[in-house]
């Protein structure tokens, strides 16, 4: 599970049709199911990410895997090995699946091409977060019925996301149409080529979307002079209860979170009524749960 | 579980009741019991405390449940998000208890309120740290079969300190009398409104204490000025042979680690025959076991 | 377990021999056996190694034992408690095993003194690292079948090594003939009253080995001028293709891992046919259940 560029949209329905079923492991009592009973499961994280990291690592030991997590302050990462020895040592100690999460676009593709392993991308750079758009798409179809014809609105800085890139493609191969919004220095118009709408302007747009997914501002991002200031960006692509006013009266709104409340997204519409953000991390588990059932049944 | 403020003298005892039949489980062979299987714990640290954290992790695997360990670190409380929101992402995860430790004083009340998993406080700020108290009550109740009427002395930095604050309300409630004991400056004259005594001088009660609490002294306090010298205050207040000669026979010396070797205690106390310092470790995993139990049973 | 100097030839074979019989669970599709089901292991780390602990881990779950893990970085040991304490205090856990890894040469021992739980040596100072040298051992053996009259060389920095030191004990014990090599400054003479051959030239001895051990550069070693420059060490010390076209056709190339590649391992040696080095990561893992299970049965 490298990316949703490389998967069909049989293979992604698949999953969804997967998670549907493992949701409901998790409103049991005892949220436990034998699968990976006697399977090991690392958490190979060079970035930190402790949502996604417990995620997984929740995901793995309700399907009764153990699970090992390493990251990369304690490692031998830092002792300059490459990641390509510290993965195939990883996986001689008896290893079958590794959850990677890498700055580097791709470096999950190259540690598939070493390992014997199943290696599941938990993110790379600003590549793909595949996980992270079929939990999109998972709450989507639960709401919607079906993502075919559905309006997908991805605001915020697109160029510098894997969770936009990882929706993209999951969207548009599932028959959704996908708008994506933001300042034109966050938005390369060079997106259209993979089909999609660009909008620089949230308000001539919003009227028309079945969902609207709100990207993290990073913060950091600020001083790199593509956005003039939080309070401009906040008045022109927050998410406030006046702008939601125009919006569809059965719109969903999304966040993969952590949010900025204030900046992107106003409390209001974080804990109103349309928002799927919470369902969107329980969600997360089932979807994680698929994949590394589908994965390991794979081999 | 948020504190022994809040709970009733019955409430303790049956904590402590509970406790008792747990503790045989850590003398078995095989030490676990199933009770909370296919549940999940989450030690939300966000503060350091390795053993507290591990007695708790522990505890819960001792009871069959999954814990997944947050700490803060490494967390996205880094990338300002809320404490709540912090929570409730990870509560959606599928967690049933939520172990919360925080420099803020009440956090794990403000979490209890928009959480439906059970909280239990780890420690909040200079408040409480309930478990470490009802561990401190139940090897006192071991040893001397009840708190009623026992004199309990606590030594040290009662102001700045949340084991004083949670043994206070815990020992008043089962009728046992406390003393608490410091300069001045670290025991604030408020607290007799507790209906507890105050002396700034050990020499001058230890005569009659059945049980002496010694609190670890925070070397950082010292730049402070709120104490004069190590050396003074070791003179002053540490627990030392000759001090030892005019307590009582039986008097229990208790300490809630680390210790501060040849500060607050000597060694010779610390590792003498009063001492019931390692008891206090091997209790709180009783004690933390009963309270996890208690909490998924009450719902 | 907390040094090969401490075992008879016949107790190390006795791990060697155990080992290969747990090396099969591994290849199980459920990698999973009983014996510590309800035994907790301690992982108390005081020096950062992901490998080791990993390892270490890995290996307990497979004997489904509870693993706990305890780093320096967040633990009381920042608060100035001694390491005596704070093993003693984890210890009244109900720890069974506690494998710990020391910057101090003896500190296991110290606190295998005082705990009545089983100590494994994880790495302590320059002085031991029982459980690598076994895993090498292991190795050595399964392709030569016996360590009788083998002739093991091991290249760099001797002096610093604990991995070499436990090496020596071993291979001693068991009958093989060790060469160790590196320049003067980092190969002490006294290295000799072992019983072993020390060499300064890699040339002089490699067409007598039937293995070859290459031990890590530590880069930082740079700079206390024990040797000229890594590019020197690399010429004079460095296993490349030119010097292993001088080797037995039947040498095994070693290495504990992690590599610098191109500064005493060239890549294609590292991944050529000669090379353990993966093998050796696998086997550390039987060699780590067998430490594991043989010092819980011997109680």
């Amino acid at each position: 599970m490298l990316g949703l560029q490389e998967l069909s949209a049989d293979e992604i329905s698949a999953v969804l049709d997967t998670a549907a079923n493992f949701k409901e492991v998790s409103t049991r009592s005892i949220k436990k199911v034998p699968p990976l009973r006697g399977k090991v499961v690392v958490n190979l994280f060079f970035e930190p990410s402790t949502r996604t990291r417990i995620s997984f690592e929740l995901a793995a030991s309700r399907l009764s895997a153990d699970v090992v997590n390493f990251e990369k302050s304690t490692s031998s990462a830092v002792k300059g090995e490459t990641l390509k020895d510290t993965a195939r040592n990883i996986e001689k100690m008896g290893v079958d699946i590794v959850v990677v999460r890498h700055s580097a676009p791709g470096a999950p593709h190259r540690l598939a091409q070493v390992l014997g392993a199943s290696v599941i991308n938990a993110g790379d750079g600003a590549h793909e977060h595949p996980t992270q758009a079929l939990l999109d798409m998972f709450t989507m179809r639960e709401h919607k019925g079906s993502l075919e014809g559905l309006t997908v609105a991805i605001v915020g800085d697109i160029g510098h996301s894997r969770v936009a890139r990882s929706n993209i493609w999951g969207l548009r191969k599932l028959g959704a149409h996908v708008i994506l919004i933001g300042p034109p220095t966050l938005v390369p118009g060079g997106f259209r080529e993979l089909g999609v709408e660009v909008s620089y302007k949230l308000d001539d747009v919003i009227e028309r979307c079945d969902v609207i997914n709100m990207l993290r501002i990073q913060l950091e991002r600020q001083q790199s002079g593509l956005f003039p200031s939080l309070r401009e960006y906040s008045r022109l692509f927050g998410l406030n209860r006046e702008r939601m006013s125009r919006a569809k009266s059965d719109v969903l709104i999304m966040h993969p979170g952590p949010m900025n409340r204030g900046v992107e997204i106003a409390p209001q519409v974080a804990d109103g009524p349309h928002s799927v953000i919470l369902e969107q991390v329980e969600n997360g588990l089932a979807v994680r749960m698929a994949v590394m059932y589908l994965v390991t049944r794979g081999r």
